[in-house]
Order: structure tokens, then sequence, then C-alpha cells
């Protein structure tokens, strides 16, 4: 049997993966990696945390864990395949089965024929056509290359301006106030990762970037770049303008799809390349892997295009199992996504509130806020957990978790369940592991689903910190109830809440409006709630406490 | 209609969850909560920390997160409950609903009426009948009497014997020698936590035991105590004895279950009471809950006797909810624990590879050893998973997890893939969040997963450390095959390994062995496996990779 010839247009994550597994299986097979520049199979994640400084050597992005540099030679000797860096594919013959590349340094083409072609060819940063986008200052980050000259820039600029508040956007700004440099942050948007979540957990994270003295713009989009000497000197939107050394542009990534397009491969209506579940693109004979291809979301089942490099390494294996006759299926995705931004951390999977009831559940949200771990073990921070689940089936839906403790455990807990299709009910009764130094004895993703279950039960009444502000702000008459201690209250303070320590609520009713709607609420949520049980027995028909507590407040407190 | 009489006997976690719950879904019922102590509604499971140090107010155990003391007046004015405390349940008479309950202190005796009882009587230190229990100094660690006691010992205490391999005797043993006290841990059976982890794992904890300067008696029983002057002063067993100014017994727990044996209410297989998924005993009227109740095992379906308090609270829950008339099951649990012990963490949960085999499934196992965030992110550590599925409908059976990383995480990924009967292939496309500060692009778990698949279907062949050392030391002629890197090599070595990087494999072939079963290994456990494939491609019939590497191996390394 002649050996299987597979050609792999893309050498980083997806495309490697999918060689690597495919040499693993068939020890045969002609495996060739091209890829159009020097960079090959490295991680761009961890891009951000060099300009932070956190490592110095910027190959290690390109290293196995134990130090390795995964260069050409190290694939040829260690992995056993070609890979032609510096070499662009022009065209694909789909008839033929072959490949139309070009050696960029010598500008030699050839053909490689194959028997299955992988296509990896990955993201590029959308540059959006606006004045300026070409002054030396102004760049995104996707390579190493780019992460050089953000470095290199971070060395002497004063003020830098990222445009987009996605994960790259986030990560890099906080890299850069690390650095000394003052960062404004401009978002077109009203939230940052509009996308990814609910403007109620957003505001936890714009509070967190203002305290950390970003300038944060939200709802401004970028109108041009100005410069001198071709130079960066301030970007400029239609309420203001921002002096800059260096410009992020952060606003997003496309899926690079022109060879596919060119060769009549059927794109997905995201744009990117469509792929069934064994990763075939519309060419039986032609798979598509990683941040080039689109995937299906587990809950709504609709495509989309969320370009990460996990998904990218599961997509590669796939394809390579099925390439090599092992049957097997990439299901979907959940969107699942966790940063760290400053001193809290975010997480995020499935449907947000918002996308949910755009996507047509009966979509019930709650917002809780507790301790990470044991609040006597050293080290115990507080998390806010917004879990959104649908009435009508109880299956959870999706979750958003953010602060200065753990959060991608529990994000990951959601990931399974909303993976396996659970209830709240359900996760409300999973065996979680417990131990002070790691959880509560009540984990705080299990107090959320009781929580969230009280509320679809009718036990509760409760709305957002964020519902509650916006309220105020429109003028609406809220009694807001701190039923927290006088010590807690002397720390901090909601302006205008009006102080009853919970133990003493029950005989001082008086002093609570029965005209207006009241919105107890305490540190976390639990002492909020049973105020609310208190007033309601008192016969107060009008009460509704605030989920999160004062925790879960994005906004200043009083001090 | 008549407000509700309920009774509680019991004051700590199940008991007042119970409480607690039922007062916010019924204003009106009549909850009296009764304990034989004064210690209520504390927190065990803290109590070594107290011990090591980590906390100084040891009522810390008894405050809610923001401080306020759980005693009679917060549960009187806050919760709205009567809490009888130092009062013993004497007898219950079922058939005209009413226990009959002795003041301590007054001796007064008074029977009340219910109309549901609650018994929530918690679990016993289990103290063998041998010689010298009675001397002073020899306790066990249940109540917040016993931790302030051993902390006053461990002021002069010189040298300490914990009797007991489990949860409590690890936690002590750290917290003592934190203190400065000389340890030996004395465990009956051939490892620690026998009932909860394959020896594979416990022999990680072996290691990290002897390393921190524990002296370690393993399959060596406690034979008697000795003392003079009505003070302990060594321990004796067979083949020693053991200088010992405090002894710590926590050989284990049993549920106190007098009362309901007396009663006539049904004991289950284990010793603990019977209880239906409503956590209903044999009698409908009486429910039983925490510690003193038996649960079903998700996995294998029988009944098994696990106290933790994590249970304790859910089934609190889930009893108040079917007593006020809301329906809710307790489905049961898994097993599901986590310790920390020195700088390593241990988690596990559903069943050992051992503990499957023995309930009769086609049970398969792998060991996988990863970093838990990305390597070049600072604090990234190591963490070994061993995986347990079933052969037969590949569904996951339970997992141990190891290391000085992130091990929780891992472990409740595992605890909801069970709830929910995830498949190993299931479990390997889960869409788990991505960042570097928190994962590697493959998650250590989805890498164990794919391992363990691998094995599943015949792709590798791979035996655990622990059989590689067995086989060793019973003169079988291994030869083992380190592929590490020189540099990686000279820092640590499996003695009598033979080193030929990866790389270099296939061009120095003849310097392995065709006759003898070859066992490659490197640092974690895929260049192992990769070795393996390149040697059978070359015609070697006879090869096996150790499972885990180096980081999973679990005795002492030359250096």
């Amino acid at each position: 049997m002649q050996p299987r010839k597979i050609v792999i247009i893309g050498g980083v994550a997806a495309g490697m993966k999918t060689a690597c597994r495919l040499r693993r299986l068939d020890a045969d097979a002609q495996i060739t990696v091209i890829d159009r520049t020097k960079e090959i199979s490295y991680g761009a994640c961890p891009l951000p945390y060099y300009i932070e400084g956190l490592f110095t050597d910027l190959d290690e992005v390109r290293k196995t864990p134990v130090g390795v540099l995964r260069d050409e030679a190290f694939f040829s000797n260690v992995k056993h395949f070609d890979t032609l860096v510096c070499t662009e594919a022009l065209s694909i013959d789909r008839e033929q089965r072959r490949v139309l590349v070009r050696d960029l340094a010598s500008n030699v083409e050839q053909t490689l024929d194959y028997d299955t072609l992988v296509l990896a060819t990955g993201n590029e940063p959308i540059m959006p056509p606006l004045p300026g986008m070409d002054l030396a200052g102004v760049l995104p980050l996707k390579t190493m290359v780019h992460a050089a000259k953000i470095d290199e820039l971070a060395q002497t600029a004063q003020n830098a301006v990222i445009v987009g508040g996605g994960l790259i956007g986030l990560e890099v700004a906080e890299a850069l106030v690390h650095r000394g440099v003052k960062v404004t942050l401009l978002e077109m948007k009203d939230q940052i990762m509009a996308s990814a979540l609910d403007f109620s957990t957003a505001a936890l994270v714009h509070h967190e970037l203002i305290q950390q003295g970003i300038n944060l713009r939200l709802a401004e989009p970028l109108s041009s770049i100005e410069g001198s000497g071709g130079k960066v000197e301030r970007v400029v939107t239609a309420s203001g303008s921002y002096p800059a050394d260096l410009v992020l542009m952060a606003i997003g990534v496309r899926p690079v799809v022109e060879l596919a397009r060119a060769a009549g491969i059927q794109l997905g209506s995201t744009g990117a390349i469509a792929v069934n579940e064994q990763m075939q693109s519309s060419d039986p004979r032609i798979y598509a892997v990683g941040d080039c291809a689109e995937a299906t979301d587990l809950i709504s089942g609709k495509k989309v295009y969320v370009p990460l490099g996990s998904t990218a390494n599961k997509q590669g294996r796939v394809a390579a199992n099925n390439i090599c006759g092992y049957p097997e299926r990439f299901p979907g995705i959940l969107g699942s996504m966790v940063v760290r931004v400053f001193d809290i951390n975010v997480a995020r999977t499935g449907l947000s509130a918002e996308d949910a009831l755009l996507n047509g559940y009966a979509a019930i949200s709650h917002i809780s806020s507790s301790p990470d771990i044991a609040h006597l073990y050293p080290g115990c921070k507080s998390i806010v957990i917004k879990l959104v689940a649908d009435r009508k089936t109880r299956k959870l839906l999706g979750a958003q978790i953010a602060g200065g403790g753990v959060v991608d455990k529990r994000a990951d807990i959601i990931v399974t369940a909303l993976s396996m299709g659970a209830t709240v009910d359900q996760l409300a009764q999973f065996d979680l592991c417990y131990a002070p130094p790691f959880a509560n004895a009540m984990d705080a993703i299990i107090q959320a689903a009781n929580a969230l279950r009280n509320k679809m039960d009718g036990m509760a009444d409760s709305m957002s910190p964020c519902e509650v502000k916006q309220r105020l702000d429109q003028g609406e008459e809220l009694f807001l109830l701190d039923v927290r201690s006088p010590v807690e209250h002397a720390e901090v303070r909601i302006a205008g809440a009006h102080l009853v320590p919970l133990g003493a609520l029950s005989k001082r009713l008086d002093e609570i409006p029965r005209d207006r709607l009241v919105v107890p609420f305490c540190k976390l949520s639990l002492r909020g709630y049973e105020a609310q049980l208190v007033l309601q027995q008192a016969g107060f028909t009008n009460v509704c406490y605030m989920e999160g507590g004062v925790i879960g407040w994005p906004y200043d407190l009083e001090k």
C-alpha cells in the first residue's frame, strides 16, 4: 500500500497538532506542513505575559514544557515529518489533488500532491480601513514579531491606546500598566467582552479597570489615528483625542480563508470554513481545523466563530483520527473563556443571559457572591457567579464568574454540566470535593445553583445590582435596606442605603416604608434574602433583594 | 392550620442546615434543635488548620463568613428558631411522636412533641479497646475541645504519634510538623487513605510524607499505648515503640445511631441509619441527615458511609424541602475528597481502579503527568492524574489526582462528568476554559483522557510506575529507557535507566535490547509513548511505556 500523502497548510496550533497525531497514528504517512512564516508551533496566548515581563525569553512560547525549541529540526528529528517554513500556498487544485506553493526566500514554486489536505490557515487581526493604520507604533498582537515590537515600544512609551476590549485588549492593557505605561482602552460597545459577557458581569471588570488606573472609554468608536513623521502620536474619536506612543489594534480577528474560497470550498455563515463533525470541509479530502474553521455552539446549535487554541488542538486531533480511519466527532464548543484582569479573574461559558433570551429561551439568571474557599483559610477571596438556566427545562444554559478568587474551577464544572445537559437541580447535588483550602462545604457554585432554584421556584424575588443602579439612576424611589452589621457598614457602604442589621429587623419594621419597593442586601446575598422573608412575613408585599450584595456591586462604595 | 412541630437532634452541620432551610421555607413552623454539647454549628474540617496556626481564634470555626458567632442567640435572633444546648435526647416515642430530653446542667427532663423528627446525631471517633486509650494526651480530633487540647499539647510536645492515615490523620500530621513536633504516622494498612486511593496514588503521598520528615510506618497496627502517671509516653506496635507526648487517634469514625436503634429505626448495612432519597428513615416521620445517615454510591449503586460536611449540608436542605412539601431527592455521593498534604494536593472521586475491579467493571486506568497551567507562566506545577474508566461502556468510573498544582478543579470536572454519566471520549472534547494562567490549551484532564483512550483502543501499551518498581524489585530484567534530554537526565534520574534522547532514538536502536521488555519514559509521559511508537515501528515487539514519567515516579530519584 502506498503511504498516505498529507499536506497541512499552517504550522501553528491546529496544523502541528494534526501533524503530530497523524505521525503517531501512521508511521508511514508522508506528512508535509507548510507555513508562510518562520514562526511555527508558537503559542500566541502567552504573548501578553511576555509583554508584561512574566517571562523574558520570547522563544519560550515555542518550547516544549521541558524547554526544547519546536523548530523545523525538532519536528524533523523528534516528530519525523517535514516542515517547509517561509512557504506560501498559492492555490489548491482539488481535481488533481495538489497544492501550488512558493518558497518566499527563493521564489521557487513547486506542487505538493496530497491524498488529504488539511487547512490550518488560522486567523488574522482585523485592521479597519481608517486613517493612520499604517503609522509606526500601530499594530495588532498576533505573532512573536508583534510581541517583540510592543515590548520594545513599551520601554519608552508614555501613553498607549488599546482599541478593543476583548481578551487580547484586556490582557495587553494590564501588561502595559505593569510596564508603567498610561493606558486608554477604547471600546465601541458600551461594555468590554460584549459578545461573551452580560453587562452585569462586564461591569465588574469595568470597575476593576478603572480602579487600576485604566482610562476606560466605552461606547466610543475609533475615528482615526494621527501622527507625524510616520509615527503615531494620538488616537481620535468623536469625543476626544488620546495621546499614544503605541496603539494596539485588538478589535477582533477574522479567519484566513482566501485559499479555501479560491478553491471553491464552502464558507459558513460566520465567514469561516464550513466543516462537518469530522472536521471535513465541503470537499471530503480537505479538512479544516483551528482558527480558519467555524464550530457549532453546543447550546444554541448555531454556527459560531470563536477562535481559541484549546479548540484548535482538539480539532487537530479529531481530524488526524478521521484521516487515519479512526472515526471521531468534534461536537462543538461553548465559547468558554477565562482571563485574568489585574486582581480579578473572569470566566464564562455557554450562553449569556442576553444571548439566551435572543435565542428564544425562557432564560432566568441569578447573581451570587461567595467566598471561594473557607473564609478562615488564608487566601480566601470572593467570587461573583451569574448562572443562567431555562425555566422550562431547568437545564443550565451558561455561567459567568468574576472575582479575586478561583473562577476557572467553577466555570469548568459548568462547562462539564452544559456538555452533558445538566439541570440546575442536578448541579446542586454534585458531590464536589470539599476541604477548607479548596472550597466551602456548600461550594460557591452549589450555593449559586440553590439561589437560582429559589428564584425559579418563586421562593425568592431578586434583581441584579445593575438593575438596582439603573432604577436609582432613573429616579425610582427604591428603599435600599442594608441588613449587614454596623461594623461592616462602617467599612464600606452603598450610598443612600438604610442600615438595619438582620437580627434587629423584626423589631425595627417601623423604619421600613410600606409604599415603596424595598431592596434588602448584605455583603453576599443570603442575609438580604432572609430579610426579604422577614419582611414578607410581616406583611410587606413589595420586597426584592439585591443579588450579589456589596461584593457584587460593580460601582464605587462609600468608605 | 397548626404550625408544624419539628424537632432536630444534633446542632452541627446537617441539623443546623435543616433548621435554617426549614425556617426559610416555613415562617410559622416550630423548630427546636437540641444538642448534647455547647458546641453547635461549628465546622470540624478547619480544626487541623487551627492546630497548624493558620488562624488563631478557635471561635472562627463557629462564625459566619462576616464574623458573626453562630451561638444560640444568633439562631434565635437572626434565624428565628430555638436551640437547646447541653441537652441530651434520651429516647424517641414514635407512637406518641415525642422525644424525651434531659438538660444536662439541671438534669431536668422534658418531652418534646414532633410532627417531624430529624436525626442529625453525627459521628464519633472510633477508639479501639486497646491498653492506654485513657491516658492523658491520647485523644481524637472531632470537637473544638479536642482542637484546643491538641493545640495546648503541641506547645510542649517533642513527639507525636498519629494513629491512622486518613484525612484527619494526614492533616494533623502536617499541622504538627509545622508546629515543630516530630511525627510518627502509624497506619495498619500498607497505604494511607486505603478506602479512597489506589496504592499508586497513595505512593505519591507516602513519598511526600517521608520527604517532609514524617516517620511513616505502614502496615503496622497499634498494639498498645503506654505511659506513666496517667500520661502517655509511647506507642507500641509489633515492630517497635515510638515516643509520644501526644497521640492522635484517627483510625476512623462511626455513625452515632444508639437513639435510632433503640427506637427501632432501621440501620443500613454500613451501620448508619438507612434512608431513602428523600432522607426519610424507615419511619417516614423521622428523617436522618449528615454523618449518622448512609448514602448511595452513584457509580456502584451500593450503600456507603462517607461522612463529610459537604454531604451533610446538601442532605439538610433536601430533608427540609421534603418536610415542607417541596419534593426533592438526594441522589447519592461519589466519595469525593480533597486534602492538602504539605506541598502536594490530593483529590479523588468515584471508584478507584481497585474498587472498580472489585465491583465487576472491566476497569482500565492510566496515569498521566502534566503541568497544571502554561509552563512559562509563574507558579506552574505538575499534577499526576489517574483516570479510571469502563472498557465496555467507555464511561468514566473515577479519578485520583495528586501533585503540587491545582487538583481540585480537575477532580470537580470528573465529579460532574461522573454525575452525568460521561464517557472518557466525551471528556476529551469538553470545551474547558483556557488561558495560560489557568490551564494549557489541552488541559491536563483532557490529555489524561486522550492517553487513556489511546490505551483503551490498543494504540499504546503502558504500565504504572508502581508496577515497574514492583517488577524490578522482583528481579525482572526490564530495560528502563530514559528518552529525556541529557540536561534533564543530569538533574534527576531513575536508578539503572539507560539514556537515549527521543530525537536520537531511531539512530541508536542498536543500544536497545530486543529480548527484554523495554520501558521507555520521559518527564511526563508523551515522549515515552512516542519512543514506544518509534521502537515498535523498528520491529521491537516488547515495549511498554511507563505512565506518568519521572514526575509520576513515587520513589527516590538519583541526583
